[in-house]
């Protein structure tokens, strides 16, 4: 019961995910791992984006592949939104902190938005890879219109 | 208002129309998309590995997400060591683009151990990660050994 004292406490305060907190070692290592997958996400979703909007050539490989990694890629940055981590070479807003429901809310819609595009590149279908791509587009714009800095 | 739609166009898909003009307009551009790539796969392994060696309690969805972004991740990095990029602000050794043959049967192993190591993540099964891990670790070294500078 000792060892299952602490996890219970730590269930209770919402802390359960210190074994993943602790993977960042120091805010900038939280602040790195984030930008990182913003990176991907960005590479990954302007070449699904140009496809679909006639910029960069239809390969239905390419956009099924990076589609596919938009889709795993989204799950990746919310996380190191660590506490303290509002600090740094970071454009990350407070509101994050403060106002981490409505943040979530974008990262969830982010999910399920890029496994849209994701099904649909699979079919490798140009229309429905459009059809589905305008949502990535407005969650990415609007949590970066409201959490991050300009 | 000729002016102005092309302009919301793009920002309404923020920064991701600018990289897919050009899958990477610069060397720095895919020396930053490898490096991204390279962080995400080390925090995630490290994870797992961690999980594996003991050094953190294990916690059967995390190593699972953990592993299942990992297997996507190992697909990556590749398309970033492009011709040119040997020069900058990067640790890959020209035998990159001399080797390449040899490069990406290691980028081909580190794909199919990943896979492994998810399958193994999805069974709950600490014993079958920990039988899975070492071959990640194993490339990830032999690659690190003769494909990047010390």
């Amino acid at each position: 019961m000792k060892m299952i004292a602490p996890l219970a406490l730590a269930l209770a305060a919402g802390t359960l995910t210190i074994p993943a907190l602790a993977q960042f070692q120091k805010p900038e290592d939280a602040i790195k791992y984030r930008k990182a997958s913003m990176t991907l996400m960005a590479h990954h979703a302007g070449r699904v984006g140009g496809m679909a909007s006639g910029r960069i050539p239809f390969d239905a490989k390419g956009a099924a592949d990076s589609a596919a990694a938009l889709e795993a890629l989204s799950r990746l940055p919310w996380e190191g939104y660590t506490p303290g981590s509002d600090k740094g070479d970071t454009r990350a807003l407070p509101a994050i902190w403060t106002e981490s429901a409505k943040f979530k809310e974008y990262g969830d819609k982010l999910i399920a938005d890029t496994a849209k595009v994701s099904a649909a590149a699979k079919t490798g279908n140009l229309d429905a890879i459009r059809a589905s791509f305008g949502a990535v587009g407005q969650t990415c714009k609007a949590c970066h219109d409201d959490f991050r800095k300009n």
